[in-house]
């Protein structure tokens, strides 16, 4: 049984999202926003192969829900929480909304861009970086992934 | 008067998608994506400003247009004409879709990840590179940006 305090922590429930996303054949990846008090504005999953749409990944989903959710733009005292680093598609469209923080689980070697690859933050040219606190239940989200790759392969 | 010849070329309609942007109060880019025989399959225009949506470039909106359209998650034989070289999240969109040829009009130092910045195709974490062509009509491109926050500074 899992207690009622992680249960409701963002990144239990960006979990929850990733969760739910491998059930239904997407790789499983959860993303949630929450604003300055803390409370939940938009929560979703990855769903590339559900919507058939390479962009609809777990954050950039969240990120526009949020938007709608606020009528605001900018997110800018608003945090994020993903299962895995963002691509670099993500991790552009989190500076474009501002948003104050940025909780990852995963660690992403080769599709990450935050602390691999271009590592968009620490560019001269970006414009807004969010403080970024990485490998929050790395565990979780990595088993995640795992499990799925692995149920994959062996189909 | 504009020739026939060159309205009905992607980045002539690129150029005019941007313009109607800019009627609208959106910075003024547009994109186009085309199929292998040429034919336009999607079109859009920056809407930051009027969706509220910090991810609705116009790469991004013909892109996921494109998806719908084609019933296809993957946009292998296509290519995508863009008045403005494209920012990180759009072109890392543009390697997730799959996209085949970039061709982008005005350079774009500050915000640019192609040639600019992360430059994002050269790197090795990089899975898919379309083919790049950059300047392509550039001098309409760079003038309707450049006038465009003219007028809004003078406003």
């Amino acid at each position: 049984m899992t207690p009622v305090g992680s249960t409701t922590s963002p990144m239990a429930r960006a979990l929850a999202e990733a969760e739910g996303a491998a059930l239904a054949g997407d790789v499983p990846v959860g993303a949630v926003v929450v604003d300055a008090q803390g409370h939940v504005v938009a929560a979703a999953a990855n769903q590339v192969r559900r919507q058939g749409d390479p962009t609809a990944h777990a954050e950039m989903l969240a990120i526009r829900e949020a938007t709608r959710e606020l009528g605001a733009e900018r997110l800018v005292d608003c945090d994020l929480y993903v299962t895995l680093e963002p691509c670099a598609m993500c991790a552009q469209a989190i500076s474009l909304a501002r948003i104050r923080r940025l909780f990852f689980g995963a660690a992403d070697p080769k599709g990450g861009a935050v602390e691999h690859g271009p590592r968009l933050y620490s560019l001269a040219t970006c414009h807004h970086r969010p403080e970024v606190y990485g490998g929050i239940d790395e565990a979780r989200a990595a088993e995640l992934l795992r499990r799925f790759f692995a149920t994959r392969r062996s189909d």
